[in-house]
């Protein structure tokens, strides 16, 4: 291909996320909005620039004729049909592993209010529960038991955040892995019934779809608290809130949803919860190192050399 | 005096604290209220157990003529009119350092909470403010300047539990200490001026009393964010409340309040506010941890040997 390339942003503002592009991009101005750009022009496009939350199924593809590229900002590629991009030659890099720390930040501060009970606690003043100067006694974090689903860089990064609030912490994954200083269980229910908190932050596949069951959230139970900064897919949602409502289970702090967005309606009655809107990873930091990533990939790319984080 | 002692808990319940008391603890029974009861028998008292929360001023110390000692379970003190007791040659004993740990995971937690902006977060899904599947994007924690105002046992422990988080912590307090890891800045207006985030866990006394005010809070300014773990007395209440209403402060997090208990009608309308009943260091290991303290300080005093914790 020639060294210069279009590019097409799949979202408006995306382009302010490569502040010092190359001047052999040419990015294609959004006209309209990005469905009437793709409309006009897909058969231009060289590069997709991608962001994970836009459908790249086989049927949006066909319509970029020539497209050798998408370059995703994103860790997760889910939104692209692989098998449709293989079959054409296309190339698909994403931007994995640079939102870890943000991503842990979240999860480790929702952990540990929930196990402080601040939702309660804030509801016990604005209820004008608290009438005696002693308010009501609660329990240490030191020596709870904390457990980790799925152990790569995001909870390896939350196990940093956590230790110094002396939490016990363990954790479960698919297998074992090496040089890691905390315990690990082998079984879910079992690591859910040994513990008062569950974070997961595991990968979201066909294999941890549902994987936190009704039996998973019972096993946690009534002053067991869950915490989830994957995938929304990978929580039963339906047997989550049935388990907040009855007092099943104590409280969760939910970053992701099934489906996304969320509404008010399905948490209205909903106690003890810490809901954030998939927060997580995006920050300015991340997204700017993630563009960074993706901008390289794409100049190796055209330059034919190797890529950086390449998923096809 | 003799080897058995006469004991009055200043609070019902509090005798649940010391499951292994002495047999020559004579434990006062609470009859009808405490206040009966020491109308009834406060010339029998030989040791008072405080708990902080009841007020021995002078008044009230002159009921008990025959007082040789009040042991409370709490680090603080200003309870206890302790002019009165020096010149009635009263012990006072306090049980000083056990909680530090607990109230710095709750002013940690409360911190990062508000550096995440989930009170606002939460509002935004239950508002129905979040439309598209990519949520607001936010600011990192890593770098986001912290300061710590008192860096006493509290303040260390805080220390500690922010460092995973990558935030950049400074410190203010009347004078520098040796031998501490982050910078000292010598003024609290100019601590103000360069934190988003301000926790204080200063001793509360009179040279604190309203330390934080107006200006204080306008230096840290509409991105900035506060939390106390202190005492109500050392935050202007007011001018908080008035900060936050109008945009000029970005949030809050308070354990404590002037006066306490605090109620709803006072936060129905302030934004962006976690609030949590003087938790703090209300936990039942730090709770039988400082009864123990002051069972030894007791059977010291008792038995005639020094003290371990000693007051007056």
């Amino acid at each position: 291909m020639s060294h210069s390339a279009n590019i097409l942003a799949m979202h408006r503002d995306m382009h302010t996320l490569f502040p010092n592009r190359p001047a052999r991009w040419n990015l294609l101005e959004i006209d309209g909005d990005v469905e009437q750009t793709i409309a006009a022009r897909a058969d231009e496009v060289d590069i997709l620039l991608s962001a994970s939350i836009e459908k790249l199924d086989k049927d949006m593809l066909a319509r970029f004729q020539n497209l050798k590229m998408i370059a995703s900002i994103s860790a997760g590629f889910s939104n692209i049909d692989l098998d449709a991009c293989r079959s054409r030659g296309i190339t698909v890099t994403n931007a994995p592993g640079m939102n870890s720390g943000d991503v842990a930040d979240l999860a480790a501060t929702m952990m540990t209010s929930l196990l402080l009970q601040m939702p309660q606690s804030h509801s016990y003043i604005m209820n004008d529960e608290w009438v005696t100067p002693a308010g009501p006694i609660r329990h240490s974090l030191r020596g709870l038991p904390v457990g980790i689903v799925g152990l790569g860089a995001i909870g390896q990064e939350i196990v940093k955040r956590l230790i110094p609030f002396g939490v016990d912490l363990k954790w479960w994954g698919p297998r074992p892995k090496p040089g890691i200083e905390i315990p690990y269980i082998d079984d879910l229910e079992e690591l859910a019934s040994q513990c008062r908190g569950l974070i997961i932050c595991c990968r979201p596949d066909h294999t941890t779809r549902h994987l936190i069951s009704e039996e998973i959230l019972d096993r946690l139970g009534p002053d067991g608290v869950l915490g989830n900064v994957s995938r929304g897919s990978v929580v039963h949602e339906v047997a989550l809130i049935d388990a907040l409502k009855s007092g099943r289970l104590g409280g969760a702090g939910l970053d992701v949803f099934e489906p996304e967005p969320t509404n008010s309606a399905r948490w209205a009655d909903v106690p003890n919860v810490i809901l954030t809107p998939h927060q997580g990873g995006s920050t300015y930091q991340t997204l700017f190192a993630q563009a960074e990533l993706a901008q390289s990939n794409i100049e190796n790319f055209l330059d034919g050399k190797p890529l950086l984080s390449s998923v096809l």
